[in-house]
């Protein structure tokens, strides 16, 4: 059996996102099997990076699949390329080693969240980034930011469901800069529990709209109670850019 | 009255081009003037710097509206945005002397043409460039649209529809440059006429295919029968991109 590893770029808007609920489901990992299953003759499933939240998108989504039937890396490719809907692409196919697990060796990820920071809308990004009309003190929000460095219980800044499992994550970079009329928003951490970096961002919004203090957020965080938390970020403004290993 | 001058975006998309075609209906310039009607209390018609086809984009599309009505420069961008779809946006407003005339001031037209030049779909780009699978050869393409520049009479490489007027356009220049998995031409002459960015664009791209030899071009200019010229690229890769006053 060879081990494929897949790097995936999709337009998350028309997905339940990216993990599949059942058959013929309209999700991205379900998409891909489907047309992997075609190929190989045999059902296949493919193992993600981690999940991406309905309406996200990517640029570089990782995934690997295991199949008993022989193929290159270029077949492999355009066949999903072929048969797969073009808000999803393919866009690279290497084979790993056997033991190549694409969420077990996921080291870290890094997110990207655009806001389009002008009065008017723009035309060709309204469904590639979130619109906020008031202007944004960018400078607050990167003093706020720096409250999220580091290692801490997530609780607060996620709808995870699971009480199980921890929810401590590091984060270890976050930058904000200014493109054009677009403030970006680049997060890059061990680890995101669900809609946490919507959340985060949701968060620094509200502080360079002026409506909440930066220093609210430590005790936020302590808190452990997603109650705390106030707005969330749009999906479509949040891509998965890259996964470290 | 005061003599507005607008600076529009749009994403061409799900429109009939820019041109009014009648009441209601699906166009750029149909949406502007029923939002403008609402504002000024009086029906306004607005002179575009020339027509877009269907589907086509603009990055700064130019027109010019006369109202009774007092309003700031202001006062009318924010009435249009508030009230406009989101996939058309006026990025800005300008008082203009009376005698200003979008079309007839119109000294010359930039548009641009994007195609994006791998064998995968660009899941963010799909709608606003068209794919061409097959590697194109750049430089065969840059030396065809040498042959493009200068005055010549286009009727070949229209589908425009009165025989009366003058179909001799000049191109003052047509550049061709690589962008990451993009093929980007920009395109910059007196006029254009109907279609014929994406007919020259088509002619490029069969030639960059090795379809049809440069050389032709001169004998398909001469002959003026656009049943010479071939293959039409997509309209959603074409931008009006800069009108020149």
């Amino acid at each position: 059996m060879n081990n494929y590893k897949l790097t995936i770029q999709y337009d998350g808007g028309r997905y339940k996102g990216w993990q599949r609920l059942g058959d013929g489901d309209n999700t991205i990992q379900g998409k891909i099997e489907n047309v992997l299953t075609e190929l190989a003759g045999e059902k296949i499933e493919i193992i993600g990076s981690g999940r991406t939240d309905a309406g996200v998108h990517a640029f570089a989504q990782i995934a690997n699949f295991k199949m008993r039937k022989h193929a290159t890396e270029d077949e492999v490719m355009q066949y999903l390329n072929r048969y797969l809907p073009n808000d999803i692409s393919v866009v690279d196919v290497t084979f790993v080693h056997d033991r190549f697990h694409a969420r077990y060796n996921a080291k870290d990820k890094t997110y990207l969240y655009k806001i389009w920071n002008e009065p008017y809308t723009h035309p060709f990004m309204r469904k590639y980034s979130m619109h906020v009309e008031e202007k944004l003190d960018i400078e607050k929000m990167r003093k706020a930011s720096q409250h999220f460095l580091g290692k801490h219980d997530f609780t607060s800044y996620s709808n995870a469901k699971s009480k199980k499992k921890s929810m401590v994550r590091e984060i270890y970079s976050l930058e904000i800069k200014k493109n054009a009329g677009f403030i970006e928003i680049k997060v890059r951490g061990n680890g995101f529990l669900y809609n946490m970096v919507r959340k985060i961002v949701g968060t620094l919004i509200e502080v360079g709209l002026g409506e909440k203090d930066a220093t609210a957020i430590p005790s936020i965080l302590e808190s452990k109670e997603r109650i705390q938390t106030g707005r969330m970020a749009d999906a479509e403004g949040l891509y998965l850019e890259k996964v470290g290993f």
